[in-house]
């Protein structure tokens, strides 16, 4: 909004006070009794606001997915969401859905427009969870991913035979639970942001993912961020901003 | 270096078995005794090393220095150096030195060459040493910085006057003690990679930077990424990769 | 008791020693066998006692309850109280119940009588619970309460679209779990006391709330003050002692 | 500021459409270099700024200190400030200075003017440090304190011989180190809110105020709630804002 | 056994070498293949093994009572034992059993002939189940208990109405969870050794028992000591013995 | 103080309502300002207040020392006092000090009347200081102290070899940092009460005592209970209440 | 390989570019989609690569397995296998089955040929899962293993019996959950290294493992290093590798 | 000792029961006051006591290596030894000292007869003193040692080139910081037992070593296990275990 633009259509009487009023203090959301649904958010930061499934019933999924849907907001991503409530989602609109990352998506995905590809990387199998929800999500907001996984240090010829995706990588998120040194050894290798991703992965003293995660935090090698324990969907979000940079 | 086509010409006899082996072999840093100075690190990941200064002596950091003025890796920098140990390395080279925030560079800078401008914000006062080695380092690597301190979020209002600097960044570097609110604000509000440095500043239950670094881990917003406590070269270090792109 | 005045009495013969040493005695509570029921509180300290109903049998809450209404305690509140035990009680009584917030009153509600209102605030709609359990507190504790839910700090708009709210309550209460933010942000705009209530919402390192509560603590705005992860009852009744002021 | 009459002026051609624009933008601070001094936090939130010492040189202090002064926010309270500090702020300014406290005032401080008065009660004579914060924060913001000191729970007479101040007062606080009981026993006599303060004076498994601070988040004792490790100044001045009601 | 004597009669013939070797080496206990049950512990240190019955097997601990039955190791203490395993454990002896405690017990106990009276203190209603472990566990080893439930310090008029017994006991053992406050109250007030026992009733903060342990560890109150969490039995156990003294 | 009897007196005029007033209300302790100090600690639980020196000034200490003095508390006791302070106080009072300890008494010492020894046992050398604070403290209270130090469990041989004084001590008080076991190997051979000290001797791991705090509450062996860490003299005390009984 | 000869080969013409250059690249494992089986494994660290079975699903398992056995990788070891998957692997392979350890091999197992004796030592009976796991892992790889479960060191006679075979033993795998002191007794009185693994086992103050971790970790006896809370497999594997020395 | 060999000597007459009596109870150990110096380890577990300096005053080290020359213990370790002790031993003594290790020898040292090499490795420069430390340590005990400094995995391809020492090793020694990654790697390239020892370097999230501990217990490689952060002396001596083999 051009403030000096709505205050000069003021004095010029291109519009009433009262509408002016009504402009500055629009809210850009949808109150919908118990959540103010974000309508403005792809205009405002380029993505429309994402529905986190965990701890939200189906119903309030469904409502919250009509909201954006009605205002134009597709394709609605819905993260953390299981099966029963997918099932039930489905009920109601065409819908595209991942058990094993739990994921599901409204409406027709964009092509690939990112500047070049997104690495996403697993330490072991056990990762691949929280691999597919970044790499989905990386998909689902228009970018080329490339899955690497299993390629742990603890056999790290695995990870060298890929030397080729790791350098030509735009950015590369690094996924590993326990000991969490993926990061840092890609982080060493590549010459591209590196988003590490710590998973709740392993046992005892990796106390749901503390470990890994204060792994990543002390990694030695520059160029590496950390984002939350097991969250794949923020790390394939920041994935795509960098890989598309600013609009 | 591409393998391929070192076979061919051992194949073809352009270089010799012993040459290629070498080639294979040679190890791309100077071992100078106690440390292996990484020579090849521009060449592969487009920034030469970076000197942490703490924790080594003035002698070390001198000789650490030559070697890779020697390799032709200038602009060296040097991170967490006190004044002492700056005091002895410019009696040897040239240099460029901020006590406040303890960092020192040999050699010409760059001139910006990034994307955009990366923005530096800090909570408070208290946080502006941290938030200067981010600012310096991004400088160092061919950054236009944009510096916004003391902005925090008890205050808003004092963010809110920044809004436009805010909706032009490019990578935007928040960085804050205490509660570390100031990262998930302005990840709400930019539409660019939000890069949070939790900082130790605080007391009591800030446990020295925990509470501000799980803060910014468990950031609602989407874009925004971690690095270790205090690391504000790390943040300048990944915001200058984001704001270059891929080369 | 005025103790001076029931020495008096005693000299005078107006009542005798043991009348007199009964009532120094006397204890102010009914030992209903595994508890001790507070009978005298509300004249004490303004309310009476609460149940919390989370690991109590739905038969000793309906004990509870009874040896309450003998005594005249009415309204009775019992907070965490399950769907099973809430049936069971209102076989004996008439209750008023509230399945989200676990919350039920047994009597007569009073009006509101408070200074002014109680805003109850919540970053997300996962805080919903808590909140509800704050909000039907400060009710039934005779407050007016203004219901603003979903308001986190990551879009900042839909907490602003609420200044007038903000400005005008009497006691503001701000829930939220992850990084737990919102407190600093309302804390900062009010010019009432803030009460923040960590919650446990979030998943990896929000470690049960532990996220939250740390910032909330190192919050960099006055006049806020925490209660315990969760504690949506906690801070529904100070808001309402606040709200109330000294009887 | 009143939107609606800013654009009624401009409508009428009362101000220009500049002077609105300027009036909506300008920043109700003012910017000293390396802080943003908040001049209208007195109007906005009912008090003015105040200082947090710990960590700013001398030079700075007096620097915002005499922005303050020009912007008639006296009296100006600094807290955490040591002696040499105070000395050099006594060379530029008339102050108030208590060297326990560590705590500074420039200006006439007002008369008491809240509802009633402010108990602050201490466990041991190791927490003075921190009470007299929290008692001269009160009394510089305008209220009658009363100091408890010494009456920890193991000596719980100490405690019972102040019934009359604890039923009296209209805030409590409650400062204690070690096990933090002091706060649930005054929650448990008092009718009006105790602001509970965990100090870090222990050893061992206090682990730095933790104890206490855990202790205090867990009181049973309902209307008590917790700020951070040592703040004094918090509790003082939240006390305040209990006290003096809504303005 | 008396190594001299055992010397002695080998040298007089009086046992053969390889007899005074077998009692040299002759271990104290059964070995019942999964168990090495000592039958000698009466003997060496007052009281039989107890068993701790969770993660043990019906079949184990059945196994386990029977070697000690053989061995005239009765009464047999088993704790931890819940109702299915006890039911399994009654079929093949007559048990006395206690749901709430999750305690068994078989064979006659003894008559109290400790020095005075046990007191078994609770905070709380929740903490019974830890409490009558204790307090069975006292009583199982010859001690006269008092129980004193439902006494925590935010109604500090509960605990005081029991002056008597507390000024009478021999030990108490205070029980509680959340804040843990009640041992240094009642550490304050007794002149007899408090056995502070944290329990992991409370919610949020107390996480899980930490907090009511560090208090109690903490206690400004002389004569306290701690056991582990929820450990009513090492409570009772130690109560015992402090109360029988030296045999 | 028998209230039946102070009442019946007031009936018959042999006291006045004051005089009784008075005697309900008086404080049994002496308020000198900074603390209030307790004259009836003895008589109300047998041994008179105990010094705290850490963090108390010389000057507060002596006139601590004072009152007590002057109330016929001695002997007085005064714990965590250094070698400055002491030389303090022993201008003003005959004082008899222990620097390695940082202990001090002032008065004649009872001689010993406890029941039996205590046995002060310690795993290696480092821990010395904590154990004589506990050895003096049991002294200081009456009781015969055995000194066994450096017998910790990686040579277990050297504690083997005491077996004799562990078998015929009355309480025992196990002191060890780094892994604490010693407390668990000792609880397991001795007969009698074991209280266990955990030090912060140790580095890295033992996270300053915690390891150690750890390991001795969760004891496998019974009879074990734990005090703070490096608190040797609540151990002493707590051994002298347990070696003499009740009163 | 030997890449002096794989370049010689290339520049006399006896093998082609191409091959050589597949040669360098080949990947030293088989990729069979969610996972790259290590088939080299054996050939370069002298043991086949182990299967992790928690969190992998029957068919994963089947299907690793098979590429183990097409690769010639037998036996192969299986652990973590619940009984559910064993029983579907059982149906695919021929397989040996422990349910306690959850532990299966398929494949004929080798005879016995380290150097000696591996001890495993555990400090309870519900150590004993984690035991086996050792146990089974250590006889899987060709070792000969003595088993002494039950010696804790609260009873330090049951250990004490087993002194010839501590003193033979070659290695010593000492198991322990509670305060985990069984390593350094044992580390005090062996000859040989000691492999500590704390377990799970214990509540409360154990906090799943930690006490006994810490414990370990500070073990003041010397030859004793940890491995994860309950890690059998690593402890058996390393006691083997230990008891083969290099081979 | 063999017992059945002394019980004959008794029956036989060839000792008298009193010689017998001494032989079973002599300590093997010197009791020097404040110590008891074990003179017998080196027969019973095959290398001396070492001395740990930290925290003993100079005066105690020379009196403890006193002891130990006396009892024909050389050569005696110390670690942990500053300059300043280290001066005043060599006043006593004939030493060799190494200062950045704090580590001193009194007497010859033997010659290596280990089976193979001991590697020590090292993450960074910073490391090299907890480097130092194990070297030093392991080459006293009589062993082989490659020192591999600053082959951080940030830099994989310097540990890369060190691929031969790597795979010729018996026992590697892999230290470091941060996060602590090196163990894992190393443990997946090598085929002979990894000894992990976290380093305390670092800043943030490390928390003194934290972070690299728990990485380093979560390592997915097999054969590694760890000991206490920057415990040198530690990983030295087990390492020289391992290389010895049995004795």
């Amino acid at each position: 909004m051009d403030t000096r633009k709505l205050l000069n259509d003021v004095k010029d009487g291109k519009i009433s006070v009262d509408e002016a009023l009504l402009s500055l203090k629009k809210e850009p959301f949808e109150d919908i009794g118990f959540a103010k649904v974000d309508l403005h958010r792809r205009t405002r930061q380029g993505t429309a606001e994402v529905i986190y499934g965990a701890g939200k019933s189906a119903e309030r999924i469904v409502s919250i997915v009509g909201s954006m849907v009605r205002g134009g907001q597709e394709p609605v991503i819905i993260t953390r969401i299981d099966k029963a409530k997918a099932d039930e989602l489905a009920k109601n609109y065409e819908i595209s859905y991942n058990e094993e990352a739990a994921f599901a998506t409204v409406g027709r995905l964009p092509d690939p427009d990112g500047a070049g590809t997104v690495v996403v990387a697993t330490g072991g199998t056990s990762d691949i969870p929280v691999a597919e929800e970044a790499a989905l999500t990386a998909e689902a907001l228009g970018n080329k991913v490339i899955r690497m996984y299993d390629v742990g240090v603890a056999g790290i010829h695995r990870l060298m035979s890929h030397m080729e995706e790791i350098m030509d990588a735009n950015v590369i998120i690094a996924i590993a639970g326990m000991e969490g040194a993926l990061a840092s050894v890609i982080g060493g290798l590549a010459d591209c942001p590196v988003i590490a991703v710590p998973t709740s992965v392993g046992y005892g003293a990796s106390f749901n993912g503390l470990s890994a995660l204060l792994s990543m935090l002390n990694s030695c090698a520059s160029g590496v961020s950390v984002v939350n324990i097991d969250n794949g969907f923020g790390a394939g979000y920041l994935a795509s901003m960098i890989n598309h940079g600013k609009k």
